[in-house]
């Protein structure tokens, strides 16, 4: 057990609920067992608690930030990333062929959860090595591959996503770095981007940026995009006028740099290019997946964290006195510890609530990867392959939206002591507060939710999701006092078509504007149903399991009363939602009139 | 106009939708006029805009500290404090013969709001003064109003609120601070207290500390506490023995100095009672009251900023382009700005919606107050008491709590940047977050607005409440699209009296632990009533004005469309409220199960 996430929810959640040892049944995982995931998770526990929880508020104390011309980062990123990758943590998940060790993904999120818990500034070091990497391996040439795989999987060398530039934004399709095709095949490449996380460092040999531009001639907008491989250094050894102009200051998550770089200022920055032309946004779209679930990971994690600190602190602290059934509070007696007093009580339950449910979205996604991963037929591929693509949006943007709600309440279980900054709570408030902005905010994800994913395919995907939810809620049913909360999803699943159809009226006429105008609702109305069936799920496994001996009774009534705290207190309190959504009014849209003033 | 808030809203609310010049009829407030308050809030303005806006950032960055056994803050504050007092922020709600200005408190809390929007970290020096005069005033000695009223009104004087100890947080009845009666009739104060506001600094001469404590053999619990006056300095200028221990290092609010302070240490710091022996807390209640409401205002001041500071950047930043018909995006178009995109204007008028509307509700207090000052037949004193006494908890509550959500909307605005230092809505979202935590928590205030105030004098207050709004409702409805929202508002006063009679069964039955449960969802969903109320107001007011002149035609329609924004996005959010109040699962509660782990 760690002390700063409570693990044994993780293990229930990736071995008991998603049944992850299946997995392990397959060609691809099959040189697995559970002990030796379960080892290289204790491992990864290990490591986050005596090489990142120590240094998590002293990297917030002392900030990334540039200096003569580079990114001075806390010395134990160095020490961090190096021992993370020789756990293999870049490695795990990557196949044999390319010297990965093939576990599955739903393991090693995990255990980058475990990490993330710890010290949240430190996963996204290694994740994007990885991201980029994988691109690398899918997307580049052999020669490619042979420069950077293996120095990027054991951390030699770190690796980066350049996407943003100053004038663009979110906006890709306005992105302006150009790429010269030179006579040896490379490009020379000039451009500013920005937001780099990991951007520059001095803990690694060599940075590889993963960089969108446009090779001169290209078409305009998104089209006219492709990838690049650019390293901080050349091969030699010298520089490859990669230029560190700034690192952006901010209110959380310090120990994270986020670099301001610029590319062939004096005109000799190289890079190569990686695949085919104009498939950039394309290729950059599957690191981009794997980042958004990653980025779901990251807040369901601090919430989770924040929720052990806040624990501890209502279970040493006492005030005040129970409320006794006089109604009057007797001085004489004894001061009572305020987890028990209700209202504390619902801030815990609704922070377990939130964060654990989020934990649970974000392995689902995970799962469903890995069986797109270990199927060998097509149709199955297709089926897992469409419902992580409906997960995905929603595992980036319930975990960092409610996971600020989750860690407020967390800081507000402590009084003013929750403000201070000697209590991590503050830190870990301040933190999350990024996770709703990365990868594409929550209004990006809401349209990519209501405008792409619940459509594609004739609308498959959210029917396949349908069909997964309801074998839960027939479980559910034949448990004794479950069927109310099975009725409560079924009625919601059943919301969720309604407001369908009342939308298609304004996409079958073209008017999307009006159909993805709320659409950031329908994601919360939608996330919601779909966490209320993570916990259906985690209710009937613990359900279940009583009695087994694998865990305490505590801990598996702790699972069922926060389930049934989720269904009467979180999705209640969305019931609101579906009549905003169907209402008729659309006061966002603009109007003729200037009514934002 | 101020450029950190739009002090036409703050006239329009004041002067137009609560009419305060009504104020002015009556013998206590004759001697005004309402271009004479004009010009007090436009001196306001202007000082603010000069002394404390540019200092903002600055102070954040150079937080109030703790060195060599004092508290250091930054020079400025000597220069806003000082600046503050002359253009008579501490006397102007004074009455005459105390040497104040008799301004009403509407008016003032008009002109504080915008300090606190321009520097939150300033007007709690001054209202604390303010706060802690007026108790010397109407319960103090003669010699102690001679000793300290003059001192304190110019400024040369600090003022502190000390009650808060580190044993007894929020729980009052277990501070243990000790007061020795002495032969001359003051006491020997003993004992230390913590989050003391303003608690020490160097930029006033003295500071004159109220203190609760125990004098030595008084009953256990609130019945025996007692109020001091405690200076910083004695008479004749050597230390009172008032020791500064530390300063509470925060997350936010930086420049406002939080301090640990030992009295006694060398036992010979003296105190003076202040009014009779063991009504301590009794008096400190009527600083705290509206302590409470200068809560409210300074969270409504900071969430209207951050409106004002996301609107500029949606109004100047481009990125992507508008959804068209056809449903793609033409990348050969220009870039649109960002207010244009239906999720942006959804942020922004649910700040405004939010910010706006929390203002309005803190005045309305403010109001009342004043009305309760100018009145001299008793029954409608007794009236405007009962309501202020209702409304408080919601005042303190509702802009701390939502206006999180409207900073945090404000931030998402600008996408990345919102994270980054440089820009200034992350301060005000660490700003904010403490005020669910001053003077009484959002639990607190939700069992004192459920536990007393909505069954004092047999339910009187919100029956009272019931009165006003329905004069609303009358108006609203004679107006073409308001009666929609009339009949809204009205089922939601019929949901507040459903929920109470529900409710009633458990106090009647003397479960007042479970009729007290769920008093912050209680406290959610009637003070989103009430600030309903207050839309509709704002709404009928502005529809009333058209064409008058005085305001825009846009400004006018802008607070038309927010009023129905906010039945049509803020009063339905919380539709699902009612159902969990009303719920008989009472997952709170504690159980002789050990649920939450």
């Amino acid at each position: 057990m760690a002390t700063f996430i409570n693990t044994d929810t993780l293990k229930f959640q990736l071995f008991d609920v998603l049944n992850a040892e299946q997995l392990l049944e397959s060609e691809y995982f099959g040189d697995h067992d559970k002990e030796g995931l379960g080892m290289f998770l204790d491992s990864i526990t290990d490591f986050s608690e005596k090489e990142l929880f120590p240094y998590f508020q002293e990297m917030d104390e002392n900030p990334a930030h540039f200096k003569n011309g580079k990114i001075i980062t806390h010395p134990q990123v160095a020490k961090m990333f190096s021992e993370a990758a020789d756990l293999g943590v870049i490695a795990a998940t990557l196949s044999n062929d390319h010297g990965g060790l093939q576990i599955p993904l739903s393991v090693h999120t995990v255990a980058t959860a475990i990490m993330d818990a710890a010290n949240n500034s430190m996963p996204g070091y290694a994740g994007l090595t990885l991201g980029s990497l994988e691109l690398i391996l899918e997307f580049g040439s052999d020669d490619l591959i042979q420069k950077y795989a293996e120095h990027m999987m054991t951390g030699q060398y770190a690796g980066t996503m350049c996407l943003t530039e100053p004038q663009a934004g979110s906006s890709l399709s306005d992105i302006t770095t150009s790429a010269t095709p030179q006579e040896d095949g490379t490009y020379l490449i000039k451009g500013q981007k920005i937001f780099i996380s990991g951007g520059d460092h001095e803990h690694t040999e060599n940075v590889i940026h993963l960089l969108l531009a446009r090779i001169d001639g290209a078409p305009a907008g998104t089209k006219g995009i492709s990838l690049f491989t650019v390293p901080k250094f050349s091969p030699d050894g010298s520089s490859n006028d990669v230029i560190t102009a700034g690192e952006f200051l901010k209110m959380g998550q310090k120990g994270y740099c986020t670099t301001h770089l610029i590319f062939g200022e004096k005109d000799h920055c190289v890079g190569e290019l990686v695949g085919e032309t104009n498939q950039g946004l394309k290729q950059m779209f599957k690191m981009m997946n794997g980042a958004r679930i990653a980025v779901g990971r990251g807040a369901a994690a601090i919430a989770m964290a924040a929720y052990e600190a806040s624990l501890k602190y209502a279970n040493e602290r006492s005030q005040g006195r129970k409320v006794t059934d006089t109604g009057k509070k007797d001085p004489s007696q004894e001061q009572t510890l305020i987890i028990n007093h209700p209202d504390v009580r619902r801030l815990m339950l609704r922070q377990k609530a939130i964060s654990e449910g989020a934990m649970s979205l974000v392995l689902q996604s995970a799962y469903y990867h890995d069986r797109i991963t270990a199927s060998n037929d097509p149709e199955e591929k297709k089926k897992y392959h469409l419902l992580l693509e409906l997960l995905t949006p929603m595992a980036k943007t319930y975990p960092s939206e409610k996971g600020i709600d989750a860690v407020s309440d967390g800081l507000q279980v402590l009084g003013g002591y929750g403000f201070c900054s000697e209590y991590i709570l503050q830190q870990y408030y301040r933190d999350i507060r990024i996770f709703t902005l990365y990868e594409g905010t929550t209004g990006i994800q809401s349209i990519d939710l209501l405008g792409r994913k619940m459509t594609m395919n004739e609308g498959k995907a959210p029917q396949l999701l349908a069909q997964e939810i309801s074998k839960t809620l027939s479980v559910a049913r034949k448990i004794d006092d479950f069927a109310p909360y099975a009725d409560q999803l079924g009625r919601r699943l059943k919301d969720i078509v309604d407001i369908m159809e009342y939308l298609g009226q304004f996409s079958s006429k073209g008017k999307f504007n009006t159909y993805l105008a709320d659409a950031s609702l329908f994601m919360e109305y939608f996330s919601t149903v779909v966490v209320a069936w993570q916990w259906l799920k985690m209710g009937i496994k613990a359900t279940e399991m009583k009695g087994s001996g694998v865990y305490s009774d505590e801990f598996l009534e702790s699972k069922i009363h926060t389930m049934k705290f989720f269904f009467h207190y979180e999705v209640k309190a969305t019931a609101g939602l579906k009549d905003i959504i169907m209402d008729p009014a659309m006061l966002t849209l603009k109007t003729e009139k200037e009514v934002i003033i």
